[in-house]
């Protein structure tokens, strides 16, 4: 990354590189990070209801003794995740990152569910 | 996680973890699922409005000499992030830990059309 960084860089990292730039495109970079901040906060909040989902499902698996992780489900998860960020012209290989991402951490809530249930 | 695999685990991984399984477990487990698989449809497709808004910052950052990272605008969005996940019960570290993998796509993408640019 440091590669990228040009003479600009040294002032734009403290003034936040809006003081030699267009007031044009400074009014167009705001704008579209006002639609990024709004994204985020929705996704944010999506994530806290999927959570909720699947701390029920950790619940759920141990207290019927069901193992945390579960392959078939999460093959078919991806593939479907990735049939989905094509059509949404997102990079398939991205939103199965993405979706190991977040099931890594469901993972270790359902093990920590299991220890507290033993 | 292998220590986590108990012996009800053989059978689960091949066939679904559904056949020992009480059925109103099973619903309940297929009712939760669904909304998961709601919630994830709905992120991707977050996920790809997000990329479009970033995508078009790039191409404007590329055109006018900005640096593709923005350290000061990063620890804004972290910042913020993690009071809406606090608001939201989403643990604040992992809604950074999210927003630092996001953001490590976008500076990717940045680069490219940076270098693409050039």
């Amino acid at each position: 990354m440091t590669t990228r960084h040009t003479s600009d860089d040294s002032g734009a990292a403290g003034a936040g590189a809006g003081d030699a730039v267009d007031p044009a495109v400074r009014a167009e970079l705001s704008r579209l990070r006002e639609s990024i901040d709004n994204i985020d906060a929705a996704v944010v909040h999506m994530l806290a209801e999927r959570f909720k989902c699947t701390q029920q499902v950790g619940h759920l698996k141990a207290n019927h003794q069901l193992p945390p992780a579960d392959p078939a489900r999460e093959a078919r998860q991806i593939a479907r995740l990735r049939e989905l960020a094509e059509n949404a012209k997102l990079d398939p290989a991205f939103a199965e990152k993405f979706l190991n991402f977040i099931i890594a951490e469901v993972i270790r809530h359902h093990e920590s569910i299991a220890d507290g249930a033993r």
